[in-house]
């Protein structure tokens, strides 16, 4: 059964490509259509069989889902493109961006009042490969997206959007945007930042040649976020900087006190801070399986 | 062939344990002994086939290679013993501690002077279970074994513990002791600690409930190493706080600037420090296959 004829993908990369996949595999849209700004991009989903066809912003007077898919600050010139179209007033609108407040800003500042046909959606999922040729009709099987459903959104709009998530075998959930931002800096954006800067630090800051040659599994499993696109990150950082700074103050105290706990070898408290994280992953890790 | 007759092994947990069943493996000693704190762990040890015999401390006057493998603390009590055994001259030591320059201070306190006979290494591998029941005869294969030789260690010595290593199927290097306590500070220590205090901001400081259930793949693989062993942990972190904690003070100052381009939305800067590291863990991914 298809529940949309035209859906359209703005930004064919890893979470693009990957949902344009896995929605052909369950076979619910008719056409998927691939656009953006990359030309080769577009052309490589078309051989790879990812997107049936590539299409101008033109074309989407006749699609019926518009998702966007590129990285967060681009959805700003984006919406504005879009609102240029004056597209029928029944189009859909969804997006994967990670930080909702500003994808929300993005149609604010091009449309004047948010669309009510607008379902913010948010996948949890990646992998460090970036870009088209890592898209994977799997990549959603079992992973949360999480949607930012507003006061105004449309519930015909919004069953559509979450019937195409269930579909990929994601687990849909909701969550208001203030939240969602605040815990995904808490979740996602930290570790990504901690992990860049471990590394450039290791790289930049220390006076030892071929230092990670001596690293383990432990490292490279730590860091191995630190290979993700640095651009999806740039722009993650950028629109969600005001969470993620308070966030990094908290943490910079509490690597101070850390500090002061090594200067005074204090090894019960050391232990008890192991231990209650220790027993917090683990509790989370057990759930998890 | 038979590279060593009877073997001691003091703290049979992961590492003690899985040098026994590698070193069991190869055939290379005639008796692997088992001795330590808990004789829970012994007798587990026992009947899991990991070691042959649980011995005391007075049978190490028969011992021809004994090894401490307990966390890093308790190796002072140990070499106190071990001094007071008057054992042969030609009995050799060594361990795998995490930390060397306080491996060399637990000998240099009980032995007056350091025992020639002294081979001090470590295995850089592990795993986030802990304990006898997590060794596996394979840790060890295509991990490194840092050697930190010291002026008067004895040759022959080194070369019947680098035999034992080359066994299990470890690549020896060798490194002066101030530089391993750095390197293993900046490529092991840090990420751990970073690691436990994430997981430790998440479960104390925030007011999100359930918020590990947001948590994607990135968090579970950067916080894998907070399920390791506090005990230790605890013990590496107060034998190496000063290397740590200079590296704590500069990773600080870090997070403090990307705070600034935070507030300055500097997205080229972001973007330039997130590349920077992309490149660099990618080429040590690479180099690693």
């Amino acid at each position: 059964m298809k529940i949309v004829k035209n859906l359209a993908i703005i930004g064919v990369g890893l979470i693009g490509g990957s949902l344009a996949l896995a929605l052909k595999k369950s076979n619910v849209v008719a056409e998927v259509w691939g656009l953006g700004s990359s030309n080769d991009t577009l052309q490589k989903a078309k051989t790879l069989g990812v997107i049936d066809k590539i299409v101008a912003y033109e074309d989407l007077i006749n699609a019926d889902v518009i998702i966007l898919a590129s990285p967060v600050t681009a959805m700003f010139e984006i919406c504005e493109k879009l609102a240029e179209l004056n597209l029928p007033k029944d189009v859909i609108f969804s997006d994967v961006g990670s930080t909702k407040q500003s994808v929300l800003q993005a149609f604010q500042n091009a449309f004047s009042t948010i669309p009510e046909n607008l379902v913010l959606a948010h996948p949890i999922a990646g992998r460090e490969r970036s870009g088209v040729e890592a898209a994977t009709a799997d990549l959603f099987v079992n992973h949360r997206v999480i949607f930012t459903t507003l006061e105004n959104t449309d519930y015909k709009a919004l069953g559509i959007i979450s019937s195409l998530w269930y579909t990929t075998g994601a687990e849909v959930s909701n969550m208001n945007i203030k939240a969602h931002d605040e815990i995904l800096a808490a979740t996602s954006h930290m570790p990504h930042i901690l992990a860049y800067l471990l590394v450039d630090m290791l790289n930049c800051d220390l006076p030892h040649a071929n230092i990670f040659s001596y690293a383990a599994g432990g490292f490279r499993d730590f860091t191995r976020i630190a290979s993700s696109s640095p651009r999806m990150w740039r722009d993650i950082c950028v629109n969600n900087a005001k969470n993620i700074k308070k966030l990094l103050q908290t943490y910079r105290t509490n690597l101070e006190k850390f500090e002061a706990l090594l200067d005074n070898k204090d090894a019960e408290q050391i232990f008890n801070i192991f231990e209650r994280a220790k027993k917090a992953r683990d509790s989370f890790i057990n759930r998890e399986l």
